[in-house]
């Protein structure tokens, strides 16, 4: 989305000065987990003087960004328009409030795209901006703020992550062969776009089940980012073998249900932690696990699993939204995409929504949200 | 796409023109069988001084038509401008050539969206018309305009009928429950936008098996039509009960395979016909099935079976595009789509080409083509 960066644009009016703060956000996609994704601009008769984006946690805040970039570039910000994709903070975090900073530095107007997700402080920055007598709008773009940073307001709201499950599939919804063979149903393009599905996610969580079969790598490859998501595997046995490459690097999760101290302590000096969750069946408890994801500060976890590991995300109400990619395909007797129990009333479906349908390289991409 | 129509436009150049005329053409998509939807528009000084549509086979073309109508409304066509959506014939079919028409009329110049798909014809109108000293010019949304009509382009070119497969399924690729429950996945805007393909369908074809499991009527009730489809059932044993929906009203084909003189008395009797068309396996010869189905004037066959007759039909090379419209939904464990065998390699898959998608409802529609 950097493309949609024009320096020298002239902004005529706030939908302008918002789209521009946007595409500065989303600059920010791949690396500031778990810090929202906000991007800010400060305009001045027309011409953008500063702009921003938010850094990894403890950096500046993107309003801080462009008041310092407008300084380096030797404008004078006082009586200009501030858009920024989020309300600037009111609090003392890792930083000090940008309400301040904006209030120090004489902005005029300030235009946010939405309210502070927490209901706590929500408000409190535009209030402090009002007090001082900046004029202030919110609400412009906030679908748009809200989409790139859906992971970030969903841990902020519930305490969660917001789940995105990908799978790829067959026209008539079949994801491999009976003999195991999945690779590849979607073409190139489609491929490398699941590669930026990955880079903004703060977390890949895969089963053992994939682990074994297809040893993957889930990493990000497609797509350049200077952040590699961290990897998560459900291993409720702790099967795990330590050659495993999801294991290269260091730092993968193995959420598990049972204690295995050597496998544990092998998997520890490699760099890695064992989570234990079990629930009561001696299978990790799924729900449970998404908890203790968004306490551990994951906005976005991405989901590449098999049919079986997605089917128990399903069923235990994990999913928030599913990237299917659906290829120009029949594949006819197959392995499914969800291992899901037969119902016996239509009215017992898993209800969803369509968001988004796009056609990627000759697949089919499309978005849909659990209506849970 | 009546709606398109505007009888005051104001025609400023050649693709509001043809426009026009493409909206007329569709004028006649549920009535023209098995004649084409074909649309004309005279203009003469930017306005539209005729406008005519092919009607059923035997009456007036569209050009005819136009020019009856400027007459009618007092108007001089000699130097006006025709667009019509296929090239005028230049033969003595059931009416004589339309060519000969325009030439009569003083047409300055015509503009036709394609050439006649009738390779042993083709070029010929427009000849005509240029050595008459009449501008022509062929090509201007050629693609509209064989969208239009491709089925009657299916049976000229290829002697059979363009065949629409339609399913509904979840996003899973489930069409029913275990339990044979398959109302309603999709919602009612879906199942109404089905009936449109119904309508512009010369005939609709299904099985045996959803005769006697859901007994459906198969004819257009959600959307108004003068013309009601003829049904087709594929029935090898000749099962049918002469109690089936299907049946009432007369004219149903039904495809067999094995001769039962009473029942095909009864079904007479009735006014059905039998098409005895057995394969060396004693079931109906599907290819075969289809080149009768374009001796019979067929051009748009839209197929509404169950997942086994459609495997059969995918399989046996009988389909040329799948409508599926796809409901926001995950069933699980049901039945799939197309009942097609196990591969042993992925390349072994059926390809095919999304066409067109759109939201429908809440549900998607899906058109894709087989690539075969």
């Amino acid at each position: 989305m950097a493309q949609w960066i024009k320096d020298n644009v002239d902004i005529s009016n706030d939908l302008e000065g918002m789209t521009q703060a946007l595409a500065w956000a989303a600059k920010g996609l791949y690396t500031t987990s778990p810090n929202p994704h906000i991007g800010c601009v400060i305009v001045r008769d027309g011409q953008i003087i500063g702009a921003g984006v938010t850094q990894q946690a403890g950096s500046d805040h993107a309003e801080i960004q462009a008041l310092k970039d407008a300084q380096a570039r030797g404008h004078d910000v006082r009586g200009a328009t501030a858009y920024v994709t989020l309300e600037p903070c009111n609090h003392h975090g890792r930083t000090p409030p940008c309400s301040d900073a904006l209030v120090r530095a004489g902005l005029g107007r300030v235009v946010a795209a939405m309210e502070d997700p927490n209901p706590l402080v929500a408000g409190q920055g535009m209030a402090k901006l009002q007090a001082n007598g900046i004029e202030t709008s919110v609400g412009l773009l906030a679908h748009e703020a809200y989409e790139l940073n859906i992971g970030f307001f969903s841990r902020m709201t519930r305490g969660l992550p917001w789940v995105r499950m990908k799978t790829a599939a067959s026209l008539d919804g079949m994801t491999a062969l009976h003999n195991g063979v999945s690779q590849w149903i979607t073409g190139p393009e489609a491929r490398a776009d699941g590669h930026h599905w990955r880079a903004r996610a703060c977390a890949i969580l895969t089963g053992i089940g994939t682990v074994k079969a297809d040893d993957p790598q889930l990493n990000v490859r497609a797509v350049e980012t200077p952040r590699q998501p961290r990897r998560i595997v459900v291993d409720s046995k702790l099967d795990i073998d330590l050659s495993a490459k999801i294991l290269a690097g260091g730092g993968t999760w193995i959420a598990a249900a049972v204690r295995q101290p050597e496998k544990e302590a092998a998997l520890a000096a490699a760099g890695h932690e064992v989570i234990l969750l079990p629930n009561a069946a001696g299978k990790v408890a799924l729900p449970e696990l998404m908890r203790e994801l968004g306490r551990r500060q994951i906005n976005e976890l991405h989901v590449e699993a098999g049919g079986k590991l997605n089917g128990s995300l399903i069923r235990e109400g994990c999913v928030d939204e599913l990237l299917v990619y659906l290829a120009p395909a029949l594949i006819g007797d197959a392995q499914g995409m969800f291992a899901l129990p037969a119902l016996t009333d239509l009215s017992q479906k898993k209800r969803l929504k369509f968001h988004e349908v796009q056609q990627i390289g000759e697949d089919l991409r499309i978005l849909a949200r659990f209506t849970h």
